[in-house]
């Protein structure tokens, strides 16, 4: 994905957006090489991700680029275990690189925008919750409106297949229930019965309380029925609940989270809480934001027990899906100057000096220095939606004036400097208020 | 280059004031893909280029990885002419690749932070003026002090060498003239007499000429006696002169530039303007940021003339200097948050609500929710300098209100929430007033 300059301006008020949001919850920046030893990166082995993975071969060295910011957060962590002070909270904006078919929207070279918080030995069950109430948060402050968090935990899931005696196919149904959305109900159970052998009773149950919040039904009552019957399920419900109840402490609204007893976020990965966002209008775009709560980050670079949570939001085809359905808000300030100075004598000097005093107020400015008609210099205004035009002629010299033109309403002024760079001041102010994302609630 | 978190604030900070300080001279961001078609990036062919370029063969295509930013910006400007409006003010600050045998100081993956403005078919001399002045305001915002920026204009080597007939020969005596500060004047001339077969006395009126500044001579005085030999000369000291003058007006004050002319920045990619900048005390270190005129940006690309000037820095080996030099201030804030709320009851309830309304007048705020001794949590705050702790106990609770821990100065106070946030935002607010680099003038 390579943007033009106005698009460009809006991706990077989203990146903007999200350094700040993450910064204002205390986490700290990291930054991670992209190349990295090809067996740092391709510990695990195998698989879908070795196949997407570019290699670089430079003299004896088998190279990599990062597929993803949680293996290069695994082996920094480790690196600098002694150096750390945890609970270590991190984010990471950066790209990463997949070598899939280039498709709509799938791009090959994309950001991420991650945040984790890995403890030394234990994590405190309060971070799962801010985490959700981070995301939610920072997709405000970007002008998103309509979205619903996601939460479920992993150990539910454990327990209650132990509780019908399907502890060791735990893995089998979750992969089965992690397609529900996709394959509906009748097709779950079916899978259940005639792939894993379970009791066709025993599947429906299951199934009617995993999807019980489809249906309008309280996951607190359904899973109350289930309460004692092995440690397990009780520690995910307990952490459940205690996650749901502390996002609300942190300011998530119930219209902005569900607990959904389907979500698995693949196979392995995740042990505990985990969570995806999806915005109920398209559902056929996925979740935009996922993640959860690991036991172990690095085990394959310390034997430290690092267990962590975090969450990941893949910015790039965020930013695409926004665009396409309309999303991104035009009224956002695109243009690459906030003012345009023209100077209208041979002499550059005055223009430069005023275009100073603009920008020591914060004021982006630019002075055109190009031989050119005038309509041409207005051209250029127009064509990059610059929303004042300054022109300092040999009368607005004399007079020790500017001449300001609102580009919007086509109003010009002759004005002090003062005059002038107060009210473009207040001009700006109000469209920098917009924010990159316009959507209806 | 990967950076302990406190570090990397730092690095941050830079980043931040770079892209703010090119924002507001109205450049446009840019981000181009770090991954290209190797025929993109190695269109020049051959040379030491090539050689440290990474490769990436994947299925048929052969990629590469970026080893500058000014090729993907010839690319980019080249297919995306028919939507650019000129002249084209872009900034970009990226990671870009050469497999150079790791060094101290040199590192494989490092940040250029780069600004070109790009013509169509003709750009303003302004443009050549206002860069280094960009470049100064940025590094005074970066808090470097002593500095200077030198520079010079390839027409006058080309004019003057004209001058004494010997034009064939430009290209030899700009690459001896190149290496003067290493070699010294003797050795120069030796070069220009013995390899070049020039005459001794106008090998010495060259060098002499060149290197008059260097003896606290004007070149303004010392060109005067070539002004009329020809065009080109003629061109190139008219044109030096009105950047100089425009410097001024740019606010550079005139103890942090020079004219020098010496400076030719490589063999034969400038054709006029060139800059460099140096740190008087540390001549060791080189330019820290260079750049020039061009005539044609794009010509492996496209048949449009586009001439363009721009400037570079190096910002990883920027900064990595000057944590050498021990130049970073240790003063700025580097923090992963500016306060760290401390819950002493079970519930973290009003401890999460105190955090979020800090975040809401933009204070960067951690709540501690590990089941730890006091002491431990102390420590945290303590090893990571976060400045503000604050404790939220049984009796704070009670009476609606705060303790804070100033942990600098060890005060504790305690105050309404109003109180503690007006406290904590004052003391925050002259932190973020410091600068990244800390140097004597």
């Amino acid at each position: 994905m390579e943007l033009l300059p106005a698009q460009q301006i809006k991706f990077e008020r989203m990146l903007e957006a999200l350094r700040e949001g993450y910064a204002l919850y205390g986490f700290t920046p990291l930054d991670t090489p992209v190349i990295e030893a090809a067996e740092v990166l391709l510990t695990k082995g195998g698989g879908e991700t070795e196949k997407q993975v570019y290699r670089i071969t430079k003299g004896d060295s088998e190279l990599a680029l990062r597929f993803d910011l949680t293996v290069p957060l695994a082996k920094y962590v480790a690196l600098n275990y002694g150096q750390l002070t945890f609970p270590f909270r991190r984010f990471q904006i950066g790209k990463v690189y997949r070598g899939e078919r280039a498709q709509r929207g799938r791009f090959r070279e994309f950001y991420q925008a991650d945040i984790d918080v890995i403890g030394d030995g234990t994590l405190g069950i309060l971070n799962d919750a801010e985490i959700p109430g981070i995301i939610y948060h920072v997709f405000r402050s970007l002008g998103l409106q309509d979205f619903v968090i996601r939460i479920n935990n992993r150990k539910i899931f454990g327990g209650l297949f132990e509780a019908f005696g399907l502890r060791d196919k735990t893995m089998q149904i979750i992969n089965a229930v992690d397609k529900i959305e996709k394959i509906g109900r009748e097709s779950t159970v079916g899978i259940l019965v005639d792939e894993l052998a379970i009791p066709k009773t025993d599947a429906e149950r299951i199934i009617d309380l995993l999807t019980c919040s489809q249906r309008g039904e309280s996951p607190i009552t359904a899973l109350a029925a289930y309460q004692g019957k092995n440690a397990l399920l009780d520690e995910g419900i307990e952490e459940l609940f205690t996650v749901a109840r502390y996002m609300e402490e942190f300011g998530v609204p119930d219209t902005h989270f569900t607990v959904d007893l389907t979500i698995a976020r693949g196979l392995d990965y995740y042990t505990g809480t985990v969570y995806e966002t999806i915005i109920p209008k398209h559902p056929e775009i996925g979740s935009i934001c996922s993640g959860g709560r690991y036991d172990n980050l690095a085990e394959y670079y310390t034997d430290k027990k690092l267990p962590g949570v975090g969450i990941s939001i893949g910015v790039t085809r965020l930013f695409y899906v926004l665009e396409e359905q309309g999303y991104l808000n035009d009224a956002l300030l695109a243009a690459p100057a906030d003012v345009l100075v023209l100077p209208m004598t041979d002499d550059f000097g005055p223009s430069v000096a005023f275009a100073t005093a603009l920008r020591s107020v914060g004021l982006r400015t630019q002075v055109y220095g190009e031989d050119k008609k005038f309509k041409a210099k207005m051209a250029y205004a127009n064509k990059l939606n610059i929303p004042y035009v300054v022109f300092l002629g040999e009368d607005e010299i004399a007079q020790n004036k500017v001449t300001v033109k609102d580009m919007l309403t086509g109003e010009q002024e002759t004005v002090t400097a003062r005059e002038a760079a107060d009210r473009i001041g207040a001009g700006i102010a109000s469209r920098r208020a917009e924010r990159p994302i316009k959507q209806e609630g």
